[in-house]
């Protein structure tokens, strides 16, 4: 049996339930942990799930900042010192991640609150989290207000990334399972992943091959 | 052992093997095929894995488009026609999805060339793939060229969505993994995934429960 939701009875819905079937629709997505600092020395972590690849060559980073979140905290700490790191989460990290997303109030570091500590290398100013198996620092490079919606789209640039040997195939494929990377869907489900296989360079002439 | 890249040696770094890393590092992504068609009923079907969330209500959806890929004739036809859908894909049909890469002819409907039956339904122009069980119907609301590396974001309204009814929880949630949907990470790679558990909305005074 097949559901069928147009615009109008989307708009229709309650918000939380609203809220919970759209993040479900695009599929599995992105989890990363945003660390960040303010000029003061505070720290804050927060996780999202809204990053997009934007390109390898600058090798460039989206992130979505929905305006009226508790994401502002990490928002303007970028725009404050124009630098933050991403942090990939695996299985024994999600649950204080998700915690992350609490409101904190501003002046309590995600970092301390929810266990996870603080991993500062290579004189970058924003913090990597200490177990995370990838991490990636990045300096802000623009950012977009998106009329529709007051949304924020900031557009950053790979600085540094760190990254397990092991991890990483003879073409440059990054094999994010064996650094123990997990994937999420909705507003709160964590998700590991097994591989069916990769596929060639898709040619016109021939189907792709598992390789 | 792990591996630390800069700025400066991921610009030193092969062509190819620098797009593979790179498309790696931000973690699994969404994967879907985008099915379109022009003005003279010429469909186009071409997978993205680069959508993101951007709002609820009203339901908006990000899509990037490279400039220079063969995702230009999907582009084309979403300029023409103002219409996409977006359909996820499953273990049972991610090859020939990945086929739809290679770069065919204008010519050529990847529908037809890969295998694949244009589903039209509640009269919307853009075709939706008949196999797959979540299908979004999208609507064009603005385009914007990043400056930095005139990658294109595509903004779009959700007008219609066909999913299973079973899949759909009391929430709102969607339980994709029932749906059959699958992630993807780097440039080739595809996943199925095991749900870790869904947690609790998190509140700063207390743990997220499993749900």
């Amino acid at each position: 049996m097949e559901k069928h939701f147009t615009f109008e009875t989307l708009a229709s819905l309650d918000q939380r339930y609203r809220a919970s079937l759209i993040n479900s629709l695009g599929g599995f997505k992105s989890v990363n942990l945003v660390g960040t600092i303010n000029k003061n020395g505070q720290t804050n972590l927060a996780i999202f799930n809204s990053i997009v690849h934007l390109g390898a060559h600058p090798p460039l980073v989206g992130l979505i900042v929905r305006p009226d979140s508790v994401e502002r905290h990490t928002y303007e700490n970028i725009i404050e010192t124009g630098y933050f790191t991403l942090n990939h989460l695996n299985a024994t990290n999600y649950i204080p991640a998700h915690q992350t997303s609490a409101r904190y109030p501003r002046e309590v570091s995600e970092f301390k609150a929810c266990g996870f500590n603080e991993d500062y290398k290579d004189g970058f100013i924003a913090p990597y989290v200490q177990d995370s198996k990838i991490q990636i620092g990045l300096k802000l490079r623009e950012v977009i207000e998106l009329k529709i919606n007051k949304t924020l789209f900031v557009i950053s640039e790979i600085q540094h990334v760190y990254l397990p040997v092991r991890s990483i195939m003879p073409d440059g494929f990054v094999d994010l399972e064996s650094a123990g990377s997990i994937t999420c869907s909705g507003l709160d489900s964590y998700h590991s992943t097994q591989r069916l296989s990769r596929l060639s360079y898709a040619k016109p002439d021939k189907l792709p091959e598992k390789i």
